[in-house]
């Protein structure tokens, strides 16, 4: 497996640029991300009923499989906008590509903030003139102009050959995606065709973002898009994949540390599952469990947390006599029984930043994995006043 | 329909008592519930796959459908302790039998408080003898012993006919029952058939704890009892139905309200579903939302929120076209679309202890209604060391 690079950096022909256009005080929130090439593309978008005007536009752009450019901003996400909302998109497309010299039709458009109040959309056409002349190589400034509640920019990169692989991502309240976390750009110059990306993305994203959950909220605006511009010429696809996957878990990782108010990264494995469906369903249900969150929070080692919120997956095979439980790699749980344990030991294996709790069933072969956070008194605050803060 | 009485009553020939053994420091721990003839019985347990012992003994002892007591002990819950565990159910049960001068298998077993600790069940077996003197005519008397995080004992009684039902429960945390909430028990003189209780039982309970949600977790001890010792004579069927469903909604909104940590009861209605069942799910989704709970906490406008949880019901028929929401009676969605609002009149909306959330779908004939609370952070700071304190 290559290791990511200390710093991230784009591929070949990746650029970048934000700044303040006046949607938030003083915050970036207008970002452009820009290949010097047309791109080869795939996108996986939010499977909410309510999807975002930038949504319902983004898989009408996807179909041609083709993207020079991405224009996002933070704030104000457009959904519940009805047509106007739609329009409004179109003119954000519309504005990246003439200050771009492209098509519309080569710019995804992603919107990210509060649900349901009108895109400010002349702010974005008068801000975004001149942009171009701000594109730079480091992808930290494109993250960090589509945070939100994010405490930090987040974006990672890899080498695979010749080529480079780019995560670019937000994202960290009203997250449990269902086909995407988010907004995740993923930029590589590798030579890949867009059905082929289209197969890697989904593939990468099962096994990652859509293993996430902060609060079991599904956005509206969930949207995971990969752009290869080719330019680094043909890759080995295994390795393209096995680093992708790699790239996409250690991104849902970041964005599961970073989960609003959370303090510590929870990790659920959940192995010996009767089917990969009934593994996926256990750990979501131990990870979203606020009883196990809050225990977590508070390094309070009421084990039998585990064993109750593995139980209430009513419709799972699930046998309590060879059900075992671990916490931080200190077994707690044997055949359905809680074991005796030092509590200082517990707490201290609970109070680590990064907490793995692992579920053996024993009735099978599948495993899952499922990343989030713990709940705590932040999240409560920061969600009590997003509206009016 | 009939009223419920001012203050709660037993109905002929049921008295309880309740003390501290020793489980507790000071508090109540130790209730005792019993009928003066043997009573027709049916009750409803959770479905959570790791049930405590007492729900196993419990199972067992219900397959007669005669019950002359009960037993319920507060601050362990003898769930996930193994062969001893349903060992210290059957030594419960025949101390409580041996007490009252009637058989174990008359005698339904609870206990409620932390998991996978084992049950002193000495200090029962010592702690019940000469309870029988203590039995009184005041169900808050025995509601006070079951309490658990529950911040006041919860009862009503109401009049059928010449019969009376009376309802006695705790419950604050872990609570989405999936049969029965936590502890609820229901006692009545009319006669009734205990297959008929059963299905009268299931009924009410489907329509009221079973829509109920505090945090999502469903508890491994949940217990929903009936017993009818006949005293009264025969009762009108069809009041009776009626009855026994208003009182079970009316404690369902009481132990909502008395969530843990909780300031608010939020119900979530949901109308012209396509089917009963996508109504409860889009409800209990609503009502559930990290996001919508913090919302209604801080009384912060930001209603987008509820379309996000409705749309996150990925498999239910829902057109957003179609789909309108009120707010206690302030409509703040048309067709998908948030409707423009006076921030200060939804904050006062908003701030109201009962919250009404009100979903139209446009799609069907279907509707229910779910109940539950604000997320706060005294949930948080209450589950963060509940074992330790």
């Amino acid at each position: 497996m290559p290791a990511f690079h200390d710093r991230p950096r784009f591929p070949r022909g990746f650029r970048c640029a934000s700044r303040n256009v006046g949607l938030k005080p003083d915050a970036k929130d207008l970002t452009l991300f820009v290949s010097e090439v047309e791109a080869a593309a795939a996108a996986v978008f939010t499977r909410n009923h309510f999807p975002g005007a930038p949504i319902i536009l983004g898989r009408e752009t996807l179909k041609a499989g083709r993207l020079k450019a991405i224009i996002a901003n933070s704030k104000v996400s457009n959904v519940a906008t009805g047509s106007a909302g739609v329009e409004h998109a179109r003119r954000m497309a519309a504005a990246a590509a003439k200050e771009l010299g492209t098509a519309a039709d080569r710019v995804l458009v992603s919107s990210t903030g509060v649900i349901g109040v009108p895109l400010p959309i002349e702010k974005i056409e008068r801000g975004v003139v001149g942009m171009s002349r701000d594109l730079q190589d480091d992808p930290l400034v494109g993250a960090e102009g589509i945070m939100t509640t994010d405490t930090h920019p987040k974006a990672y990169s890899m080498s695979v050959g010749d080529a480079t692989i780019t995560w670019v991502a937000k994202g960290s309240g009203m997250i449990e995606p269902n086909m995407a976390t988010m907004l995740a750009y993923i930029f590589t110059d590798a030579a890949l065709e867009a059905a082929t990306l289209d197969e890697m993305l989904r593939q990468a994203v099962a096994r990652s973002f859509n293993m996430l959950s902060v609060d079991t909220d599904t956005s509206t605006s969930d949207t995971c898009a990969i752009l290869a511009n080719g330019l680094a010429g043909p890759v080995d696809e295994t390795a393209f994949r096995e680093a992708l996957l790699a790239g996409c878990v250690r991104m849902t990782e970041t964005l599961g540390r970073d989960g609003e108010g959370a303090e510590h990264l929870l990790r659920v494995t959940v192995r010996g599952a009767l089917t990969d469906h009934e593994a996926r369903r256990i750990a979501k249900s131990v990870l979203n469990s606020p009883l196990v969150k809050t225990m977590v929070h508070g390094a309070d080692p009421n084990v039998g947390r585990l064993l109750m919120a593995v139980g209430k997956c009513f419709e799972c095979t699930i046998t309590p006599a060879r059900t075992d439980a671990w916490i931080n790699g200190f077994q707690v749980v044997r055949g359905g029984e809680r074991l005796a344990f030092d509590d200082a030991v517990m707490r201290k294996a609970l109070g680590a930043e990064v907490v793995d709790l692992e579920i053996a069933l024993g009735v099978g072969e599948a495993r899952a994995v499922a990343y989030g956070c713990d709940l705590t008194k932040g999240y409560v605050e920061e969600n009590a006043s997003y509206y009016s803060s």
